[in-house]
């Protein structure tokens, strides 16, 4: 009755601990929810008439501008004309599972990576080429050795802050990559929702800019550094593929809410808008080195972890290697949630032995004593 | 390199003849854009600060709640939680591609039909089964026999004011429809953007609500009747497609724009909405009648048409039928602009001797111009 597809469509973990972690009693460490208290002030009074009617599918001018002029900061040269407003960076996820993917097509991916990606690629019928991921990034011999042995459509990436593991790639890993990416002409697809959210000084040239014959599509967001209700995001592109995308978009949904670029667009070219990012990375900040003490008080002994440059997350490996679903019913049972890393591995893994930890959301406080009650939680499992 | 998909990547005749009827001095009946005379202002001022933080993938249940009452009064029973907020129902046409469609999947609709459904069905692979539409609705006996020889996913119509034709489905099609497809188990895809925009008391009974046993699907739009900017639709089905859609459109843009759906479900609420609705009709009654007035001084001798009871077209079929895409170069010149009749025709046509006129967008004398100019154009080609 279905389309071969739904046997594909997985439920989604993150889903069902969001819904578990409602109550206001639970400490939550699971999602990846920015801060009420860094999102600026919705003032939509005075979106002008003409936002009412239906607009272009490529979005509002202004914000592709915006857009585009962040990316040229970054090294990305690109113009307006490259940009292409979203409903949220994940519907340029499922914009490039269209254009790129059909049932059995192989997709190389940092492993492990963002959950919901897997998920919309593993819809359209991707297969699956894990590149291990480290701290300073993917092994470009790695990459060199899946293109060879069985050329992906394309390869997906994040380079910075990467969910979930928060790590940041390497300068001379970028610059590998991209010489690897060069030489075999297999599209980029760089996703960078967390770019914005630097704690400490990094590299963070896109993987995209250091390419020149090679396609790119390079993806964006607007939930972390300005706030995930309006579902804004973007996808910047080599202009070959822009024309696809344009007509991917409109049969999707024709164009993404117009009042709400409009605001983003006024907002992010406003100049509050640089010292709205800097006191965002301050507050941040914070809650990744609470974290980090919490997490030297009590998991010396049960864990290793980087700290994060950047970004929402830990990602905590502990010492005695476990599925980590098993730890999940425990630390819910006692008011904290958590990730276990298994879902985040896309060809699946029956134990990752790793935690995925959200700073962002809780306060030093609670962060303090939710750490507390995972380490008892780990403790007693071990014992 | 691309998805075989992108090879069914058709352009948008639409999209192009939008960019050529930018210019103010085009009198355009090309697009279906509502009035902004019409549109409610957009008083997004007081949206709460809640509305910034990501929400739920099923959308506010207040606007879901407002949708179930609405589909309830017209007869289609269902609860909030089988209401799904959409970006749009081009969205929910998406979804339904998406859970339906596989490369060489039939599907069923009628002749002519909403052009952006085909691409959108084409693009995941459909083939199309035509039921030819006459103007109180489709041949039940054509739908048995395709059903019989062919049977296909599922069924898509638009009974109220389709588009292109403006036709309305009458009441005993309406019954014997649902009996045929109550007897078969095939899906109905229901697609009912124009619902409200009705100028003549007409049934309007959803077919959808008469089925008992056999999976239906609703769309529905805010775009006509408050404004298409916002991007907000919805999809209600029978709950055991709803957590299906759901996870398709969690995987799609996680969810729609909040700030919309909160304005959206205080203004359809609210009681000024009723008197609003009427006053639309009372404005596009008024071009709706002007059109007619026009067409009968200047096509009479030229063309037969149906007066449509709602919506926003007329579907103008010429006595000498002739490949309509060869009217719009000569009518673009005397910044005229139509839709051509050839692309609503799933299955390709070489011929359709048909011309969708809109008359919701410009003036009543921008209405009797444009038509004197385009009886002048079908002349000169007819000579």
């Amino acid at each position: 009755m279905f389309s071969r597809r739904i046997d594909r469509l997985a439920g989604s973990l993150i889903r069902e601990i969001l819904q578990l972690t409602q109550r206001p009693e639970v400490i939550s460490f699971a999602a990846g929810l920015p801060a009420p208290d860094v999102m600026p002030h919705t003032d939509l009074s005075d979106v002008p008439a003409n936002m009412r009617q239906y607009g272009p599918t490529e979005g509002e001018m202004e914000l592709r501008a915006a857009v585009a002029q962040q990316l040229g900061a970054l090294g990305r040269e690109c113009t307006p004309e490259q940009v292409l407003i979203t409903s949220g960076s994940q519907q340029g996820v499922d914009l490039v599972a269209k254009l790129f993917i059909d049932e059995g097509t192989p997709v190389a991916l940092e492993s492990p990576t963002y959950l919901a990606a897997i998920q919309a690629f593993r819809l359209f019928g991707a297969e699956f080429i894990d590149l291990p991921l480290s701290s300073d990034g993917i092994a470009p011999t790695a990459l060199e050795a899946a293109i060879a042995q069985r050329r992906p459509a394309f390869v997906y990436l994040i380079p910075n802050f990467q969910n979930p593991s928060g790590y940041c790639y390497s300068a001379q890993k970028r610059q590998e990559i991209a010489g690897v990416l060069e030489a075999s002409g297999v599209p980029l697809v760089e996703d960078e929702p967390y770019r914005e959210l630097m704690y400490d000084p990094v590299d963070r040239t896109p993987i995209s800019s250091l390419l020149k014959n090679t396609p790119w599509i390079y993806l964006g967001s607007f939930s972390k550094t300005v706030c995930p209700g309006m579902r804004i995001g973007y996808l910047a592109c080599s202009p070959e593929l822009f024309p696809l995308f344009v007509r991917l978009k409109q049969a999707t949904d024709l164009h993404s809410n117009r009042p709400a670029q409009w605001w983003i667009a006024r907002l992010v070219s406003s100049p509050a808008h640089n010292s709205n990012l800097l006191h965002l990375r301050d507050y941040y900040r914070i809650r990744r080195d609470a974290m980090d003490a919490a997490l030297q008080r009590h998991f010396r002994d049960l864990a290793d972890w980087e700290t994060p440059h950047g970004g929402l997350f830990f990602w905590v490996r502990l010492k005695h290697a476990c599925d980590t679903r098993l730890l999940l019913p425990q630390a819910l049972k006692r008011n904290v949630a958590f990730m276990p890393g298994e879902p985040f591995y896309a060809n699946g893994i029956e134990t990752s032995g790793a935690i995925r930890l959200n700073f962002s959301h809780a306060t030093p406080e609670r962060i303090e004593t939710g750490i507390a009650i995972l380490a008892d939680v780990v403790r007693a499992r071990m014992a």
